[in-house]
């Protein structure tokens, strides 16, 4: 190393010693003939004091320099007591410049509101920035964590094939031409799912891999097109196995990096509860304003827009009080969401209902509403009518809508909870079926041999992590016997040869004493995004794109040349 | 879990127990109303009884059973040492066929001689064979430690793009069409090389990762279009550092799971060293068969052949008893490797010289020559003559091959060292240079200043680790400073513009600060298949591709259907 010591490490004790340290110029400041400087490294930073300025007159900031000289204690009443290395400084005798550095195109120390553009474009400087640092950090501990509570419980690391065949998991797949082979194309993995079923049809029995997973999707706010996930496998087990092992890879990375003791076993909400009480798959349960039936209270009511299969209804605490212009923006909001609008009763504070709806009702409903919802004087109540899985839909995005404008929620709070029990089927709006998860999930035992009957009913082996309103993990109990699979691929109306061209090498392997088996993968990014207190998956990326898959440092994607398509034979046909 | 046990570690106190296993029939024994089946998990296997032939009779190979039933110690007289669950065995009382078996292609135990071909297509079986799964999970242990070790050494895990921007390494990139971009396309990466880099310009500086790596190559024996390396990177240090890293490293590996002590530091030898003594820049040290340079010794010679800027000499011990078929072989060999031909004398029992090149050569030249190669009656020398390079290349190989065919490579010893010194640049055939490692690595210091006016003869601060004449891993390094980057483009023959559209956003990141910076990857399938005793990558790869990118197994590549094609943007023209 060209220095001794890190920046970060220096203490009292080290007053005397002599030193060499190499990192970058974070702030300097004149003080007639004496300048200071904040050398920042990897491991912190510390006062470099030069006593005569042109030993310092050259250095600018983000200057990289190695400086040599002697600690000494702060003079009495400079000491920085928010700064570990803040008690001493290094009053330099030497010093050089490794590289010099243009005029940011952001300030690195003390900086907000720089746009996100510039910070991905200049990425390299943004990671100089604490924050953003310590995000990388936070990311390999948690990797770190993750690998060694996997080894704890004997999981092999098995690296799957990324250029590998299309694979049928929902999402459109990026290509690859293959020169070799000139016509045919590779296609990168959505996830390792079907190798990691062979794995398990090949015994090692307990799988996983830190797994670059690739979906060419349109664009949505937090997606890149590139994105990790730790992919888990295991054989011979049921549901309690995999819930175990996701219990304690999250409980251990949540223990060591932030300290927190996740209280295991997680609760556990079917998903018809989820839906029922909450909207949502996914219910984030930092605050309550739980959804209420309403169907059976207004079966008898003569107000056209509650004569619905379903009516729901959710409570904004103090929302009585809001604008006449606060209530409009709530109908938009329902509209953008492709809602008719968001009907609504305002609980006064002398206990009468305002609001458009209210007069519609009758006296016996007006009476007992608040009551029946829950809403104090001076509330405000959401209805949504209609068919039931849209309204639910609809007052789960306003529940968590009300959580935000309200500051219902502790964001210093960890709501861990797994939902279970989804539906193996839902219909594709055509008449048939598609499955909510994907072909291979197995049904819930009492399922087992009648799901067929009644797809709209059977209930799947499944199970979602869900942490603060967010889906971190999701797995199955897969399919391992032909006949069951065969009746699977009947409810979705895959044909044999749509099975066999897709993925008849699984199938294949299925007749081969497949053991029973179920897995998990957990989104690495979101995860680490939590763990570091990020707003977006791209706080804890090195080099993340932009929504559209623009890299803004590397200026990729980029045409290519003539030669290069050929060469690849992009255009080339494929031999029979 | 579904059982109780695992098959493997029954012992003798187990006996009187009752357990569930679950696994596969591996061996089937039929004796008279008794039926002995081993039962094999990931564990080891155990052996069943079944008293009654009923309950076994459906039980064939590799099927899938779950089996309850009473441990007990076997019979005197039946024990198996060889098994570690040799001294007990399950006496049967449940058993369920959890999934039946078809005929098998290929048997899985015992067996050899089953075609590569068959083993990738069935790879899933192949797996299940007790030296396949030990080399999977030899490198899941490996990719363990490495993890570890680099955790304690403080190195930051990250990932870095897979869709990413054509870089200029030397091979031919995947590429990958881009649907939101229409016409412009993403690189898989070569190696994260520019990455790494930048993750030293932005402060990190330790970054390691178990990094997937693509190369677009022509067909060689064994090598696949993708595969993995841990990928290393440090700033503020000089080649010990890194060197003391990778010794760390391949230490840990090699003593964990081999209980082998590397002898650490690792010897050391320059560049030019390895060719004149070895003819090869990545030594095979198990055994001896030094090249030995001629040139001074035939400089009066009048035999034409030897008249040429390099001459020299490999001894083969025992090699002048070769038959002329096998002389003639030795011809075809040097042919094959695009050499004339590889002249050759017999230092016959005697000690005179037998050969078609003997009586070409004066009788001084004749009488020191054994003695000057070292060679002893009954050895051959094989010469090469002409140019320096492609000369000492050949004898290189014939080194080698001398080794094979003689015996000589102790299979059982460990050959570890640094190849140091290695030029910067070497002549591109046209008058020009070309980098021998990659343009951004650095001088020797001696070199700093001048290595433009000397582009010859000027050192890289590069490092090879080299293991039984395989190069494992190789870094250096890198340039950090504009001024002497130019140097280098200028010597390479980079313009301007060619610079700023391969690499701009590295030499733009290269004006903010860079540090000194220098690193290091290693060949992780190479190694790996080291530590698993392997003979190709291809055993610790789990679904490998043949030379030609195809996968057996998924029958990756396919083609793409028209919709495929249209929707990934193939043939759009990139905006302007």
């Amino acid at each position: 190393m060209i220095r001794t010591h890190n920046a970060g490490v220096l203490r009292k004790e080290h007053a005397g010693q002599q030193v060499t340290l190499a990192g970058w110029v974070a702030r300097r400041r004149d003080h007639g003939g004496v300048v200071f400087i904040d050398l920042r490294d990897a491991s912190g930073s510390a006062q470099v004091v030069f006593r005569e300025e042109d030993h310092a007159h050259d250095l600018r900031a983000e200057y990289c320099v190695r400086v040599s000289g002697e600690v000494r204690v702060r003079p009495e009443g400079n000491a920085n007591p928010e700064l570990p290395t803040g008690e001493v400084e290094v009053v330099a005798t030497e010093v050089e410049v490794l590289s010099e550095a243009a005029p940011l195109p952001f300030p690195i120390e003390g900086s907000t509101g720089v746009s996100e553009e510039a910070r991905l474009k200049y990425r390299y400087l943004d990671i100089r920035r604490q924050q953003v640092a310590h995000a990388m950090r936070t990311r390999s501990r948690a990797t770190f964590l993750a690998n060694q509570v996997m080894d704890e419980l004997g999981f092999v690391y098995v690296e799957t094939p990324t250029l590998t065949r299309s694979t049928p998991e929902g999402a459109r797949d990026f290509l690859v031409p293959v020169r070799l082979q000139p016509g045919n194309w590779y296609a990168l993995p959505q996830s390792p799912q079907l190798f990691k079923q062979l794995l398990q049809v090949a015994g090692l029995e307990r799988y996983y891999q830190l797994a670059k997973c690739y979906r060419d999707e349109d664009l949505r706010a937090d997606r890149q097109p590139e994105f990790t996930q730790i992919d888990i496998e295991m054989s011979f087990v049921d549901q309690e196995d995999v819930i175990a092992v996701g219990e304690a890879l999250i409980g251990r990375v949540w223990k060591e990096i932030l300290g927190y003791e996740v209280p295991t076993p997680l609760p556990r909400m079917t998903y018809a509860d989820a839906m029922a009480r909450f909207g949502s798959d996914k219910p984030d349960l930092r605050f309550g304003q739980e959804l209420v039936e309403m169907t059976d209270y207004f079966a008898q009511t003569s107000f056209r827009v509650f004569q619905a299969d379903y009516v729901g209804a959710v409570v904004m605490p103090g929302g009585a009080s809001q604008s006449r212009k606060e209530l409009d923006a709530w109908q938009d909001w329902a509209k953008s969401r492709g809602a008719r609008g968001l009907a609504y009763v305002l609980v006064q504070e002398d206990g009468t209902l305002g609001g458009p709806v209210a007069k519609n009702l009758s006296e016996a409903e007006q009476s007992g509403l608040a009551a029946k919802v829950g809403a104090a004087s001076g509330d405000a109540i959401f209805f949504a009518a209609g068919a039931r899985g849209a309204s639910r839909d609809l007052l789960g995005a306003a529940r968590l809508e009300i959580g935000r404008r309200c500051g219902l929620i502790d964001e210093s709070r960890w709501s861990f909870l797994w939902v279970v029990d989804a539906p193996m089927f839902e219909e594709d709006g055509e008449g048939g079926w598609t499955a909510v998860h994907h072909p291979f999930t197995g049904p819930k035992p009492e399922w087992a041999d009648n799901f067929q009957d009644h797809p709209g009913q059977a209930l799947a082996y499944a199970y979602d992590m869900v942490c603060n309103g967010m889906e971190i993990g999701g797995g199955s109990i897969r399919i391992h016997r032909a006949e069951m699979q065969q009746r699977v691929f009947d409810v979705l109306g895959i044909s044999k040869e749509e099975a066999e061209s897709k993925f008849g090498f699984l199938l294949d392997a299925f007749q081969y004493g497949p053991p029973p088996h179920g897995g998990i993968a957990y989104g690495w990014d979101r995860i680490c995004m939590l763990l570091a207190g990020g707003d977006s998956i791209r706080d804890v990326i090195a080099f993340p794109k932009t929504a559209s898959g623009f890299d803004p440092l590397t200026g990729a994607p980029t045409s290519i040349t003539v030669e290069q398509r050929k060469e690849a034979g992009v255009d080339a046909k494929p031999k029979e």
